[in-house]
């Protein structure tokens, strides 16, 4: 039996910080707390505590990134395909942890959360949350609550590897390695545009009601709106063309109707939004969506080679020719500020005319570069040990 | 003063034909009667009726397409750079016409209009009407009731670039020109995509009521999200970051609230929604997404090149290479079937950065392009006489 094929069975986890009146005071200049922090962990940590892989998750992910909770659950956690035994980001050697962020709705406190000064869920009372706080919580979960002084390396895609770059600003030595994926120092304009966009559909849903939907109906419908114009995003007219074309959907002609989904493109993204609506809470969308939007080095550090002043990790950058949502400049655009601070980064483009979700699609090349980048990386931090 | 600075005053006109029980049967397989067909011209028609320009125009277009309607009108027609006296499509030399389709909410009988047969507005009752079937009313218009037998050029953009290549295929003895701008023979998955999610966010409006919501509260909410969708895919990233970047709307620092915009886009694309509902129906944005998504050239002829066997006139077909909507390999295509069937077709791409909408836009470029093609047309039409 090899060892992919074991079932990895995981644990849900649970860690509560910023107790008042120790609350965590945020970048908005409010304060949060309790904070509860939903974390899962895979494999074992090694005795020179050496061999910690953080895992940043993007705009809708969660902690469960790989395995299943029992042998019953149908699905793997979120990115099954790159993290378990025996695979790129391989359990059998790495210590792997991923929680879920806060303002987030998969257990960790975000607006969906009990606030306990009213008793009823937070709601839009719920203090904006950015990237730097985001970080802050995970590294009290790394080092307060695991006990992990420096983390081999962190990885993150998207709005996860925002995460990363703002982890190695912020605790650069806590960080070894860095791996940030198709990500940017900032959105583009058009990045906000379809965020905004996003958020606009949330708000026209008379459900939501000012957020104030917790015990009622939540705005299913224009939440659905909103991952349908993410997910659109997330493809490429190429992959779009390639998987659905002008494919009719269980029908020989077109109806002339404005009944059942014509093409097979639209019946994927209704079904797409139906079932995010099913796992994912509106207002957490519109929170995470402007943490995104305001994550800027630039402005907060002057510019970007400044913000990369004080790193200390090596850095592999990765990006996507598919990737129109964040493109390749936007990779190189990091990889210079990097170089000009003398810092060791790598970068490679990886050929895929799939779009900007490909890192959580089987990719051999893609798993390579990982699996290559992260043994350099455990050679190196036991070299330098 | 030159010709140019001339104002041009029109008047809005209306045809009415197709009167029961002359009904038009439509492809869809109902029957549309009686139809109005609102329209405009501009300039005199020669004395030889050669000298006609057909302009076609885009989703969200009307016959209105360049002067005003009295002289305190705030706001000229939509292609007043382009049209008018002196100007590229000169009313000096050419006798413009332009007419709102069906379907259509700006005059002519759409969704909108009262159904005779219950004497209450149409809304979804009305019939799916096709690019075939708007080409079907221009040509009565044309040819019934201005009395025009050949047309000098037909010209449209995007949608608009639709009906002139079913113009040259249904009636090709009534087109000696014809210019297809920034179209293509059928949409892209991509963009059908967007259309669908466009529909998904009126369809989510409470106010839509299934289309009948005539009399009371229009689905503003749901069009204006459809109609920021629509801009951002109108505009490229490129031109997004040049006309916006991140730059923040009338603040020194982000809000950290889900108030006002934060970011120039997001202000920018909350007014082009809020504008559009002033002047624009919903049930018609449906029937006209639709109508372009069900719009293919291949399938309705086996293949492209099948399409275009019986064409005769001259094409000059121009794309744009900033824009990822209707990107240029689609022109391309339309360009190898007319030359794989012979025909005399030119082919332009515009260097410019600013995405699909672009011509919309003064270029001079562009108008340096139509001036000649539509000259050496004038030529060619009284040299062939």
């Amino acid at each position: 039996m090899k060892s992919s094929d074991r079932e990895l069975i995981v644990e849900k986890k649970r860690w509560r910080f910023a107790e008042p009146p120790d609350k965590l005071r945020l970048r908005c200049g409010e304060s949060l707390g309790p904070i509860d922090v939903a974390y899962e962990t895979y494999g074992e940590l090694s005795d020179g505590g050496d061999n910690a892989v953080l895992i940043c998750h993007a705009l809708t992910g969660d902690a469960h990134v790989a395995g299943k909770h029992s042998h019953d659950d149908h699905k793997p956690g979120w990115w099954d395909i790159m993290v378990g035994p025996g695979k790129a980001i391989d359990t059998d050697r790495y210590f792997v942890i991923c929680s879920n962020f806060i303002g987030g709705c998969k257990g960790s406190t975000g607006p969906s959360s009990i606030n306990p000064d009213t008793g009823k869920p937070y709601a839009l009372d719920f203090p904006m949350v950015t990237v730097k706080d985001m970080v802050r919580v995970q590294r009290a979960l790394v080092k307060e609550c695991l006990g992990i002084d420096r983390l081999l390396c962190v990885i993150g895609g998207s709005f996860g590897g925002m995460q990363v770059l703002q982890w190695t600003i912020d605790y650069p030595e806590m960080v070894y390695a860095a791996m940030p994926i198709a990500t940017a120092c900032r959105l583009s304009a058009l990045a906000i545009a379809f965020d905004e966009v996003g958020r606009q559909a949330i708000y026209s849903d008379p459900n939501w009601k000012g957020g104030d939907y917790y015990g009622g109906k939540p705005p299913h419908r224009g939440l659905a709106v909103a991952r349908m114009i993410g997910h659109i995003t997330y493809l490429s007219a190429e992959s779009m063309h390639e998987k659905f074309g002008r494919g009719l959907q269980d029908r020989a002609t077109v109806g002339y109707d404005f009944g059942p989904a014509d093409f097979q493109v639209e019946s994927y993204l209704r079904h797409q939004g139906d079932t995010f609506v099913q796992r994912f809470d509106a207002n957490t969308y519109l929170y995470i969506t402007k943490a995104m939007d305001y994550f800027d080095l630039v402005s907060d550090y002057g510019t970007l080679i400044n913000a990369f002043e004080g790193v200390r990790s090596r850095y592999l950058v990765l990006s996507f020719t598919g990737d129109w949502l964040f493109p390749t400049h936007q990779s190189r655009e990091i990889v210079r500020a990097l170089q000009a601070n003398a810092v060791d980064a790598s970068f490679c483009e990886v050929e895929s005319g799939y779009g900007h979700d490909v890192f959580l699609i089987k990719n051999p090349a893609l798993e390579d570069i990982i699996i290559n980048f992260l043994k350099n990386c455990q050679d190196g931090i036991r070299g330098a040990g």
